[in-house]
């Protein structure tokens, strides 16, 4: 790739490292530290990985660039080939909610809604690419993108090489996106960097958690049944999970599960105790901490970093249904009064 | 304010300045830069002046901090008490639309739903923080907030030394965001860090333009009749209305308006032609533009800096209206074929 290829823009850039003593407290942990990708670009991680993929479109001239997906890929997909004026086509099966549409027509993507289940967008997807010639971002097949994930294994290394966080935690979906922050770590740890590697807890949602089965059976992951709310790991055939479940093992780390209601109670804690907005996949990172906790995997005196992978106002309805309900008055201070003397 | 009553995680950061040169050749500038101020840790240009609110909130004892708002502010106050660890009391009218709640509910705000007018909750709001003790961060009445809030006029001084805009447009709802983007840009002129100042060209919607009347009359503020879409700017009875026909007259700028319709091709030309996802509001400092450079007030050879002050995630609907609509097909590679052939 030539260096000219990708202008400064681009650039994903570090996102914070946040402290968060409060919810450190609240769950028992001795530090706590939130690495907030809600701030990238797009507002997700996939933010990552897509910079690379279109940096590497313009490099091979590709003419327009694609993928199948409704979510954060797809919007961050979209945002970069609006950056860099390179037309994007977006597959996406036909009951995709409006909300997540909005991101995409609003990056100007063509978006196209396929009647069909999301296996027929996904082949679909493929199969235009190799016919018009659009460069494939689709991340099961292209094996570039993870040199972009990697990153925040990256700056995670320079962010924290001060006090190396003995957990980084992450909520795990196809399972490409912890495999890509181990990579970095090791990569810091191995040209000496980084002195010593955190393990690896990866969260995945109780009701889809076909890698943790694998993880803890050391067989394929089987049919998935169970459902979640939490969509962006909402992923029953996952198609990177030997890479997950080989990087967990490889830093001496584990899985664990979260069921919504533990991942909602999560997505408060996170906003309330931290001030950081996490949408149900990101906050599945601090709901798995908490259940590190209750089964002693993780003990009261370690540190541990959680992977905020995106920002709640990517899923609005989720956040209203998290933070719960305001407090209805009449317009006199005396009814303030009464609910200010109960308590907040 | 001690040096230590402010953690360093509250600190704003720089937002990026995002060079958008087909978006200024769409426009007909020269060049066109966007401060993307929707990358601030709630989302807006009002964190510079919360953070302000909370840290001095702190710094002097206070045990809460309230405002009245359905927007911005209050979303942003919350972020920030919730960073802090103090309690936040926000009030708002009863008809606040549930995704503005979400926010501030997923922050832990304590949010009270006035049976009232606006009006009527801001005056609770304000006698509430007298009975309670409550640190009161509604703007018009709090003198520090323009300290934050020109924070963003020294981060253009500093990113843009080297090529100063001609002009700098601003969204202008109730007039102390584009007064304090100003004051930071004049005082960095004032220390002979920026050779020359902008002007400011001051963008009001169409159907709510009381300051823009003010400085085309010379009179104060009429009753104001319409309406507009764009929340942050929909402000009838300005507070700041001299201070931002000050400011801009100060800088040989003028104002101009934009109507609802000009907004959202606004929104989606940033979010298309840069990248950018801007909240109506937002939009309106580039629809503005259009505007000038249709009455010639600003000319060709010009350069221009936008200030996108939210981002368009916290405002999903008019997203979806600016967007437009997918393209539904079936599952068939020939429909996809038929689609591009007719061009994109």
């Amino acid at each position: 790739v030539p260096a000219d290829a990708i202008p400064k823009e681009w650039a994903v850039g570090f996102t914070p490292v946040v402290q968060a003593p409060r919810l450190a407290a609240a769950l028992g942990l001795r530090r706590l530290m939130l690495k907030d990708d809600g701030r990238n670009p797009t507002a997700s991680f996939k933010d990552r990985a897509s910079s690379v993929a279109v940096a590497l479109a313009v490099a091979e001239g590709a003419k327009a660039i694609s993928c199948a997906s409704t979510g954060n890929a797809a919007s961050s997909l979209a945002g970069y080939a609006a950056m860099a004026g390179l037309p994007a086509f977006i597959f996406v099966p036909a009951n995709a909610p409006e909300p997540k549409l909005a991101q995409l027509l609003l990056y100007g993507a063509k978006v196209f809604c396929v009647q069909g289940t999301y296996d027929e967008a996904y082949c679909l997807s493929r199969a235009a690419c190799e016919r018009f010639g659009w460069y494939n971002r689709n991340c099961a097949i292209n094996p570039y993108l993870v040199e972009g994930k990697k990153t925040a294994g990256l700056e995670i290394a320079e962010q924290c090489a001060d006090d190396v966080p003995d957990w980084v935690a992450v909520g795990v979906g196809d399972g490409c996106t912890i495999a890509g922050v181990w990579k970095g770590l090791r990569q810091m740890h191995e040209i000496g960097l980084l002195e010593r590697l955190p393990r690896m807890l990866g969260v995945q949602a109780a009701g889809v958690a076909p890698i943790e089965e694998a993880f803890r059976t050391g067989r394929p992951p089987g049919e998935v049944k169970g459902d979640t709310l939490a969509d962006s790991i909402n992923v029953p055939v996952p198609r990177n999970w030997r890479k997950a479940v080989a990087a967990v093992r490889e830093s001496g780390g584990t899985f664990v599960t979260a069921t919504d209601e533990e991942i909602l109670a999560a997505m408060r804690q996170t906003g309330t105790l931290a001030g950081v907005l996490a949408e149900p996949a990101a906050a599945a990172s601090v709901a798995g901490l908490v259940a590190g906790r209750a089964k002693e995997i993780v003990g009261p005196d370690e540190t541990a970093l959680a992977m905020i992978t995106g920002s709640a106002l990517k899923d609005t309805r989720n956040a209203i249904r998290a933070g719960g309900a305001p407090t209805r008055i009449g317009p006199s201070l005396d009814e303030v009064e009464r609910v200010v003397r109960v308590g907040v």
